[in-house]
């Protein structure tokens, strides 16, 4: 899988060595199998470009990683001087027919 | 155990109820056990009283407690036209003569 937003990052990242991690848009799907230093190489490329970013978990293990990938991307973005906060929300999914509940974190630059 | 901020809060909480949390001032510590609708209680009430918390979580099984008390809290919140961001970090905190890396969310009121 390659995607567009990571030619010109600064936290260089393969997209296929992110585990489990699909990314579509501006909308990161992490996995509990995600490597969080990946996810937030992701999130800081998707942030420089578009200024927004989804960031979406199923399942404790998920959740944990999204969150710790979350920090970890504070730090790379604020070498470049931005300052991102997190606002979690509930959502409905289909996945194999069923319905489950996904926890969305929207990434936003500080106002 | 009884804290003072709750008895002013719209959601009430009975602390007591909430397994294995603790709060100390501005700080909710978040276990695996916690009943992620009586922390967002807690977050709310400790966010009217101080305009900032910060929660605790060590472990993915807390950590996604939390991130869901924070999102509940967010609807706890919005009827008081407060909106609430969150920014989590990483600390290492001794627990039983041991070093474990907690996730902190810090919670405060979008500027």
């Amino acid at each position: 899988m390659n995607t567009s937003f990571n030619h010109h990052s600064k936290d260089e990242v393969n997209v296929s060595e992110i585990d489990d991690t699909e990314i579509t848009g501006d909308v990161i799907k992490v996995s509990a199998k995600s490597r969080s230093t990946a996810v937030a190489g992701a999130i800081a490329g998707v942030i420089r470009d578009h200024r927004y970013a989804e960031v979406q978990a199923i399942g404790a293990g998920a959740v944990n990683q999204a969150v710790k990938a979350l920090a970890i991307a504070r730090g790379y973005l604020e070498r470049d001087e931005i300052d991102i906060v997190f606002t979690p929300y509930f959502t409905e999914v289909v996945i194999d027919d069923q319905e489950r509940t996904a926890v969305r974190f929207k990434v936003e630059i500080r106002a």
